[in-house]
């Protein structure tokens, strides 16, 4: 009664999960968090229209989700000036990281990413079997230059980029992200992650090219769109690029109300625009807390603010848990030189009370810890 | 500017889709169809308090889904008498099954399957580079001895058997699955798609013991549950197979109000009982449309009835093509011996009064075609 053997690239992997999530805190602190601060959700919500085209869908879950997400890929195609056949939809951007790497990604191949960016993207790397190289952030920016050299060094396949970046915030004007485009090695592909690009100032976005094979573009509606929880994405790129994902995708794997919240989502683009005016408003707050108790909260040009703690790794790490321990849901960034900061998603004016609330006492409790230690 | 190499196995994917979805069908032939009986959904709809919860919910979809599923899996534990460490959410069966093959399959190892059976397994067997034995249906039945041998002489990792069985209708008796599992070859794991078992006979499931790491067992909302457009499955294992899922999964790839919707669907045991009668009137009156033309309905343990037409391979064809022109949307079995088969799911009764009406034009016009062949 032996069991089946696992693949030679699963043997070796961990059993592990990219993130904890805050329930399964939630559960192992015993209580409930009173700010969800820590997974840059849109605590403003999906819009109302969104809310109304569930209702009017939810009976109609009986039937599979449409596989080729028609409606929705002519909505994109529209609202992006590209064709349909340059869209493919996914559930969320981590379903699409699957697919683009496992399309490309097989043991001997290198790949490319900064040090503590999304780890979500390195769980699939290392899933198929690729090598990561990593580089370090500068200024607390991704640098496209050592992600370019690295790349070349390597001779890497794929080269993964978030812009803005997750967990610092910050972003490259369009015409770095070109740049970078134009210096691409041959046969390597730039995963661009533009998750919180709806949320970013104009000029961030470059302007969109299809004819280029070496890019591809990964955009959501968890983010800005206010819908985490209900697992739809897209990708952007050249006809052939996004074809090769009908080779590995699973075809049936997009909700059926999810597709017909994202159309609702897309249309209203006045939600849109209040959400960008709330997350405006709440990370101006969330830097004035950050400033009254000393600290230094860094440029975002996402729904949240990556906070400069100034005592280094330790002393931040000790701050977060203090105010975990105080049930202010937050995270922080892994690797050098981000692990001195704290990150802290854009919430409603009472989660921004309790944040303010905890953190001069938090601070207290890390500094006297430091201190002792 | 040359992309990025795909790895060799996707180099020799197709660009594929393991189904037709209905809609595109209905684009193709710019119209919609009258009756969808083609994808052994529940026409009946989820529960009412499955629509209440996923009204209830709506408002928190800017929120993730838990990625540890920890509520419905604590539900589903008690409901199955096993432990939460032994069982996994996750985006559907179809889903589960891309985790399990990957995490089995690479090139040079086999998998056994029925000719006939789901496409979308094979789709992921050929996707990870394993290579696929089928072995024919016998009297209509997946072939448990058949599928042992083949396993035994391939030195197979995987063997996929469906009881009740997807397109024929027909099911083993627990006894029977449980004497192949007790001759299963050491280093095989028999994953069973359970997906129509709510709707199938008591004594069809065998017990569950998930002291056998030799066996996996499959099941999803998406059937006898009518939520196939919420996305949602799990497996049932021994502990180990099953925190294997942790080293590839998607583990925040189900819904949040998928999640919330299955905890109210599996706690309303009325409504299963209800449509567990509609499915069995819906299959009566099929099985007397088709007495009514002469053509023979095979036994059904699911939400669908396979109909033998009686003339071979051709003619289903030609018949499933009569009726699907005539707006009454149907599937037929892909191989011998089955695709002397057509096969409808269960429908409203106005479904089946369409196809009560168009199933005689449909076989004049199959039968002249043939006449004239």
């Amino acid at each position: 009664m032996s069991g089946a053997k696992l693949t030679k690239i699963a043997e070796a992997l961990p059993s592990t999960v990219p993130f904890v999530g805050p329930e399964a805190a939630e559960r192992q602190r015993g209580t409930a968090f009173t700010a969800r601060l820590g997974a840059n959700e849109s605590v403003y919500g999906p819009s109302p229209k969104v809310l109304r085209a569930i209702e009017a869908a939810a009976p109609d879950v009986w039937m599979y989700g449409d596989p080729e997400s028609h409606d929705l890929r002519r909505a994109l195609a529209l609202h992006h000036g590209v064709e349909m056949s340059e869209i493919v939809c996914g559930a969320g951007i981590d379903g699409l990281l699957n697919s683009i790497v496992r399309l490309h990604v097989e043991p001997g191949v290198s790949v490319v990413t900064s040090d503590g960016a999304y780890p979500t993207f390195n769980y699939h790397v290392a899933g198929y079997g690729g090598t990561l190289t990593k580089v370090p952030f500068r200024d607390d920016h991704e640098d496209p230059e050592a992600l370019l050299r690295a790349a070349t060094e390597t001779g890497a396949r794929l080269i993964y980029l978030s812009n803005p970046d997750n967990p610092m915030g910050s972003h490259h004007p369009a015409q770095v992200i070109d740049d970078m485009i134009a210096d691409l090695p041959d046969g390597c592909l730039l995963v661009l992650d533009e998750a919180y690009i709806e949320l970013a100032p104009d000029g961030t976005a470059p302007l969109i090219d299809t004819s280029n094979p070496q890019v591809i573009r990964m955009r959501t509606f968890s983010k800005a769109y206010g819908m985490a929880g209900m697992r739809i994405g897209y990708a952007i790129g050249e006809a052939g690029v996004i074809r090769s994902f009908e080779k590995v995708r699973n075809h049936f794997g997009i909700g059926r109300l999810s597709q017909q919240a994202a159309l609702a989502a897309l249309a209203d683009t006045e939600w849109l625009e209040i959400v960008r005016a709330e997350v405006a408003r709440a990370r101006d707050r969330i830097a004035g807390i950050a400033r009254e108790n000393g600290l230094t909260p860094l440029p975002s040009a996402t729904n949240f603010v990556t906070i400069d703690c100034g005592r280094g790794a330790e002393f931040a790490k000790t701050v977060l848990d203090a105010l975990v321990a105080r049930g202010i849901f937050i995270r922080m960034p892994f690797a050098e030189p981000g692990n001195r900061c704290i990150r802290v998603s854009c919430g409603t004016d009472q989660d921004l009370d309790r944040f303010a609330a905890a953190l001069p006492p938090a601070l207290a409790e890390a500094g006297s810890a430091m201190n002792d230690g």
